[in-house]
């Protein structure tokens, strides 16, 4: 008999028919006449619940399905009597597919600590929490390519390995095949790369961006979703060494029209994961983070607050507010300030607009006034800086004389400069990190719970 | 006024009203009374034909609207007299946003060979050819996605740094952020890794699949799609260095499940793009390949040929066919046997199934003959193997004797074993190389030429 998702049975009216389910067992319970079994197949949050009558299912039958053992059932289902549940499935035949030694099996019924769970992450997805967060990260992920589909952007695929080093968003990896304990050397003592496999040193991105913007002066509007490497050592909740990147790159639009389609985008995700993982939801809503769903809710339907860098430290230098760095114009703002302005201030998303150039990246398109620039942060709540975009300096020479006062070679990013010499068009883009998208709406406070495998200082297990 | 995509607009029925389009200038030719500029935005390869009458736009205000230049037009839609085109736009307007000098731009409009553009790749996404291949790229990767989200499995983002070895599909690259010219020893002489960022030896993935698995045995059915690397030094129109996968891996899929999907799943992709990309498909059947079309035609319609690899030997043996290498059972299938059994004997796609044991993988499912396994690869016209998948080993015992014959260390994959030791169920999954997909629909000859920035030996630019 072919095999029937749980999902869809759980929907179904067909009482009194036949289906054959598989899982793994969540639980068994009953008493000398029944026993239930709660089974899983990870298509949903909920279990179907088998029920197995001693006439048919002695003990002895039974022995082999415990906690984490795989189960084929066939069965009768039926209306259930039981309460929070539709359906329940009447046991014919029972098959252990594979079974999973009480002894030794780590994922036993009692709660775990996400700590615990994360050196198991080969069997972490088996639990609700991980089914739920991997199945609302299949959503996202669709849903960001649905979006930009939808609206005729096209899916660049930005390299990984890059020979250029002048992205200058973070420390890098690098990725060779020489010899590691006996690498060829120069004359001089350094390592001749020359002999390395690509000719030259490479390094993994930690953007795709530049690629990304030789897409858009071509194909107008397009977006990179990829695996993007940061080689800090920061073991925070916040941070991860690998993670995957959005990056839409736009001809035509200036920094307007960007946030217009960051707000848009955003709001989308979010109202897609509430239309289509509403179970998932659900269960992270009771278990980690009563006000989750609210919040959710509140992002769809409140306009961002628009407000430039320069307004936002007045704002915080009038606030009253004592925070452990001081707010000055021209420096960064701190976690604290964001969160100030967002959670406390405007008590809404914040798009922060024309900060100082000093501390903004290269590419950034200068303001008239000579000291800032146009970019964007979107500030979420809870999260803090979700998204970071900016028109970009579409202007020859005015690109160059920011690339020459960071110091990177002309030579290095020749490519990128000639979109500026032939056929230069306003434009820009922005990056939305999709784990911490995913920790606003998951309500997940760590970052490693929000990736199968995370990576991380010390850390690549699996 | 608000700009509309040139795809929209040679679309449109509106004529006498006023649209303003952007987009970089294909031609402009012309004689004294009306100069024709032919504009492409890259949301379509066809370009609008804009027509400035000599009364409105002297030479002097037309003389930097030259190819590769970047002008914003606004115009009156009008139908158009000239075949091949229904609309044309009447300028009122013309803006030049940026120029392209004639005497430096690299991309003229006489035909360029491949092998030059890609040394300008990051410019060619502005020819006819790039953005037709990277449109097609973009509408096959939302295929992949649809297909697998509307069939209800779940997109695995599975780890790109490894630090596992045991995969064994291919040369690998080490990631690392030791000192190059002088990395930290061990007492031997070796390389001490755990000074390394991760604390030990990493890698750049081969493939997802074996955290794949992990998924498919909790998640039931998932699908990787992401970056897979190969530092094999290949310098031939198939490989690249750096590539992306498609792995779906199943929990109670047998190998014939298996091999119905992958049908269907190829099926479905050819008929998208027949579907949705129909224009740049024209073009390239025109330019390139004039079989093309009539190709993915008939891989929609035609039923795939599944075969023993036992049979097909016999069959390769009796053909009386000349070949280089000699046909034995028992060795593995050269490019020549695959295309003869699928271009000249069975004249359709194939699929090869239950392959030698020695010569596949150590995970797939053993025989009860003792000396093959459940392997099964998909073959294609002018492609040779597209897919490769298999019915995996869910035996604890006879799993770990492949392991240790093929001299992987136990405890390097540990966390693999414990799916089989827990809730171990029959499973299946293939792997398809996007661009290899990429090659097959767009009838391009160089695996280069599919993807933006290709990664080969010696070659990591943009």
């Amino acid at each position: 008999m072919k095999r029937t998702k749980i999902t869809h049975l759980l929907n179904s009216k067909e009482f009194g028919k036949s289906f054959n389910v598989k899982g793994w067992v969540r639980t068994k319970r009953g008493n000398k006449n029944v026993s239930f079994i709660a089974l899983n197949d990870g298509s949903t949050i909920n279990n179907i619940q088998i029920v197995a009558e001693a006439s048919s299912f002695s003990e002895e039958n039974l022995k082999d399905v415990t906690t984490g053992a795989c189960i084929s059932v066939t069965g009768k289902l039926v209306e259930s009597p039981a309460q929070g549940q539709p359906v329940e499935l009447q046991a014919i035949e029972i098959e252990v597919l594979g079974t999973a030694d009480p002894q030794t099996f780590q994922l036993q019924k009692k709660g775990h600590t996400l700590e615990f769970l994360r050196e198991i992450a080969h069997l972490r997805p088996r639990t609700n929490t991980f089914g739920a967060v991997l199945r609302i990260r299949h959503h996202m992920a669709f849903a960001v390519n649905k979006f930009f589909n939808d609206k005729g952007f096209v899916y660049l695929h930005t390299p990984i390995i890059t020979g250029s080093d002048a992205e200058g968003a973070g420390a890098m990896f690098r990725v060779t095949t020489l010899d590691a304990a006996n690498p060829p050397k120069n004359p001089d003592g350094s390592v001749n790369y020359k002999e390395d496999f690509f000719g030259k040193e490479t390094n993994l991105t930690v953007s795709g961006q530049l690629e990304g913007e030789l897409g858009a002066m071509a194909l107008g509007e397009i977006y990179t979703f990829g695996p993007t490497f940061r080689a800090e050592n920061s073991n925070t909740a916040r941070h991860l060494a690998e993670f995957w990147m959005i990056e839409p790159e736009m001809a035509f639009y200036d920094i307007h029209d960007n946030m217009d389609l960051a707000e848009e985008f955003l709001k989308y995700l979010v109202q897609y994961a509430l239309d289509n993982c509403s179970d998932d939801l659900e269960f992270l809503n009771k278990m980690y983070d009563k006000e989750l769903i609210d919040r959710l809710k509140s992002v769809v339907n409140t306009p961002f607050e628009r407000v430039s860098y320069t307004t936002a430290v007045e704002i915080l230098q009038k606030s009253g507010q004592k925070f452990e760095y001081k707010v000055d114009w021209g420096t960064d703002l701190q976690s604290e300030h964001e969160r100030y302005l967002v959670e406390k201030h405007f008590k809404k998303p914040v798009i922060l607009t024309d900060y100082p150039e000093k501390i903004k990246a290269f590419y950034m398109k200068q303001n008239e006034d000579g000291k800032t620039v146009r970019a964007m942060d979107v500030l979420f709540p809870g999260i803090g800086e979700i998204i970071g975009g900016s028109q970009r300096e579409e202007n020859y020479e005015k690109l160059l004389r920011r690339v020459k006062e960071v110091g990177i070679h002309e030579q290095d990013i020749w490519w990128y400069l000639e979109t500026r010499k032939f056929g230069t068009a306003p434009h820009s883009g922005f990056g939305l990190g999709f784990e911490r998208l995913m920790l606003f709406v998951t309500g997940m406070g760590n970052i490693r719970d929000v990736i199968p495998f995370p990576r991380t200082p010390q850390s690549a297990e699996f």
